[in-house]
């Protein structure tokens, strides 16, 4: 069975890498393009029995920085 | 409007940072994580009028890799 996470910074924290993605877009002709936000997807292969519960446990111990990121898990 | 992009590494790729995730989470006793594959998401904010296909450009031209990265684009 799979997991995937999502790991995205909060709103209202910076994102440097999120800007320069917006810049260089901007520089390459794509001007309609307001905002960017760049973020983690982390795919997991779990053994069968794991429980949405288990990951949510290790987005908060490891997986995400819980101060400045948010994180979202959904099971495929 | 909003796009959002995944951007994973190819099947075979090697991917160290997903393996280093793996890896760690084992040592913290997550026994049950099999295999790790760590990726990108890119949240767009687009004009109206903006296109899936100017979407799927600008991954071609600059947010994937197209070597050794896939890209998946999804409009919100």
């Amino acid at each position: 069975m799979k997991a995937r996470v999502h790991v995205m910074l909060k709103n209202g924290v910076l994102d440097p890498q999120g800007e320069a993605v917006r810049h260089a877009l901007g520089a390459m002709g794509f001007g309609g393009v307001t905002g960017v936000r760049q973020g983690k997807v982390i795919e997991l292969d779990l053994a069968e029995g794991a429980s949405e519960a288990d990951v949510a446990e290790m987005c908060e111990k490891l997986l995400a920085n819980t101060v400045i990121e948010s994180y979202q898990v959904e099971m495929l």
